[in-house]
């Protein structure tokens, strides 16, 4: 921003370098533990140029989150094709979802670790993304779910909670396919659409689940609602 | 411990009304901002004897998230009555997590916000928390599956990433309903069952979830597995 005409380019070019080593840095050691020595190095710049152009080790961090999370989320969207039917689009943006997680596990880890571990300023960073995604899966079921039937029976509420609970079991399962050897992108994708389509299918088809006749004594109205 | 025989219960006592003001201030204010002062005038003791007692603000904030654990896989495991059916037995065991959950909302934000954002030492206390409650969640589903058709089809590796999936959807949808004014227990735990039931349903009976037609074009075998 602040160069000259002639540096642009070049310092564009090696911001994106140093943040690259960053994300590699920040994600394998954690954010205490990460040295502004080792980030350099990696990058193939001096120290004093990574705090020239990118101020701080806060400042540095805050970049890496808000890079990897804008590019999480472009890559779910692109994931999701419109002309598929509900489920093509689920398992589309599912795969595109772990691909991703999986092609960068180190950039997975300073979103969803990371980030979070290390005080509210970093958190909120990265909840304003997670906000945008589950926005985005609630308009996806809302969608799949006026076209199954066009007696919009799924009230919005119902919507958002599916989106949530759709987001949280696949942040679940990005972290455990991380840690887990040998399980793969399509693999997680195809899990959460065993644990996760059927139900939401047939709940868009106007066939939601019943209470089974020997779930026990209700709980008190208060508490249980 | 430490105290002499006939102070032995009052120091108990004192102790437990200090962690609950602590888990009251810690969840409302989180780890930074809370104050040790407001901790004890809310426990009704002097700060001198918080220290006495409980050490430092770090072993204090530490005995919170155990003793919240604890409380929070309890009331799971007593949720869970061997005896239902197997959906009867996930809707019992999620009826008895969110009403917890809701019914001490301070001390799910300890135990889910608070102790993953303020360092590694926290963070692997909740670990270790969650990793009992997704190995009970596995037992269960695999028991579930077993007793659906004798011949387990399901790979030992499914039941452990369907287990990820329902616990990261299950904390996700209490973060929500915590966060969502008016929504109940009952409704996070219903829209859940919708979620997840059928889904799970279906898999434990031998129908899992089939890939579309329409799912476009596959990703290279490297990157999808």
């Amino acid at each position: 921003m602040g160069a000259g005409k002639t540096k642009r380019m070049p310092r564009a070019v090696r911001e994106q370098q140093m943040l690259d080593a960053a994300v590699r840095v920040f994600g394998r050691r954690g954010y205490m533990a990460a040295s502004m020595d080792e980030i350099a190095e990696l990058a193939g710049v001096s120290k004093p140029l990574v705090y020239l152009y990118l101020n701080s080790k806060d400042d540095l961090f805050t970049a890496c989150i808000r890079r990897e999370a804008r590019a999480l989320t472009e890559a779910v969207r692109a994931g999701v094709r419109p002309g598929l039917s509900a489920d093509g689009q689920l398992w589309s943006g599912l795969r595109a979802f772990f691909t991703h997680t999986a092609r960068d596990p180190d950039a997975w880890r300073v979103l969803h670790l990371h980030a979070r571990t290390h005080g509210e300023r970093f958190a909120a960073e990265v909840a304003a993304m997670r906000e945008e995604i589950v926005a985005f899966v609630t308009q996806l079921i809302a969608a799949a779910a006026r076209d199954a039937h066009r007696d919009p029976h799924l009230p919005e509420r119902e919507v958002a909670g599916l989106a949530e609970a759709l987001v949280g079991a696949a942040e679940s399962l990005a972290d455990w396919a991380g840690a887990t050897e040998g399980v793969t992108a399509r693999q997680a994708a195809a899990t959460l659409m065993n644990f996760a389509w059927a139900g939401l299918g047939d709940l868009m088809a106007g066939r939601p689940w019943s209470e089974p006749e020997d779930a026990g004594p209700e709980l008190p109205a208060q508490a249980a609602g």
